[in-house]
């Protein structure tokens, strides 16, 4: 089954760990957790929506070049509730 | 005098700072040396130069979008020798 998401890692060194990410329209990147702080970089404007564990969804509007810093804990999944445009960002996790 | 670049910290909350580098056609960021490790993610395509204290001169070429990873301690200027468009990328940097 495809998630209509897909992470491919640019490097993964033991200090980072970079990612770049796409989700399709009507794709999302399923529940998970995030172990480590992380700054996202996205690469398109784009509207995201932001699903808690409780249901509660929020739309992220992601513009080019401008990142945001996020800290270990958060626990959601992200959707591409668009139908044209992917959504597709950097993230840069640090490890340990 | 303006050296032809211009740094704007998006963030810097003591694990990362994050800052979106613009370097005009002609224009460099001076001699530097970096205290943290760092990522870079392009945000346009494009040629820059990395010039080291010895003087050597090594063209980069920046894709959108295709991150890389450098390690404290690198000490160089970096120059957009073009004549037409500017080079932005950001950089993150792990601070502690």
């Amino acid at each position: 089954m495809s998630t209509g998401s897909h992470g491919e890692i640019q490097s993964d060194d033991g200090r980072f760990r970079v990612t770049r990410w796409t989700i399709e329209p009507g794709g999302a990147i399923p529940m998970h957790r995030h172990d480590h702080d992380y700054v996202v970089v996205p690469l398109r404007d784009a509207t995201m929506h932001v699903v808690t564990p409780d249901g509660t969804a929020t739309p992220a509007h992601l513009q080019t070049g401008v990142s945001y810093t996020r800290s270990a804990g958060v626990e959601h999944q992200v959707e591409n509730r668009g139908s044209t445009d992917p959504v597709v960002f950097i993230e840069v996790e640090r490890l340990r």
